[in-house]
């Protein structure tokens, strides 16, 4: 079993009101120093087996096709830790 | 300026129906072998200056605080590249 993140977030050029949002409630908490913010998604894909470099192709394609939107947003994919038997991610 | 990211997933234990959904659709569209999805939230925080750990530390109270629900969410905070100028990240 093997562990791939996919990231997904808005094209810089694209506004973000919900990170505004989140920008301006942590200004009201008080937490200043903060010149902006940007929320995205984070998809955690667990595979049967091995991450071989077709099956991270494939999630490449999954990713662009069902997770991201490529007109709006871009999208990372990378592996992680291996999934341990309970699911939780392995110690770092 | 410096770009910190918090990673925000629901607990291991609590169900996630968003991510069983996205598991059902990669199947209907033809993408198999994968055992299981979980869909969180990416927030990018660019700060003002450096990332010192006592502003790191003030962005894991904003995380715990705002950004998630500590009753039913994880959340990770680390130190990304630096961001450039024109808001972007930099190259890798």
């Amino acid at each position: 079993m093997s562990r791939v993140v996919v990231d997904v977030m808005l094209k810089p050029e694209i506004l973000d009101p919900q990170g505004d949002a989140v920008h301006a409630a942590l200004g009201r908490l008080g937490f200043d120093g903060i010149a902006s913010v940007r929320q995205g998604k984070r998809f955690e894909l667990a595979l049967t087996g091995e991450a071989t470099p077709e099956r991270i192709e494939e999630v490449e394609r999954a990713a662009g096709t069902l997770l991201a939107n490529p007109v709006i947003e871009d999208f990372t994919v990378r592996v992680e830790d291996p999934v341990r038997p309970d699911g939780r991610p392995s110690e770092r």
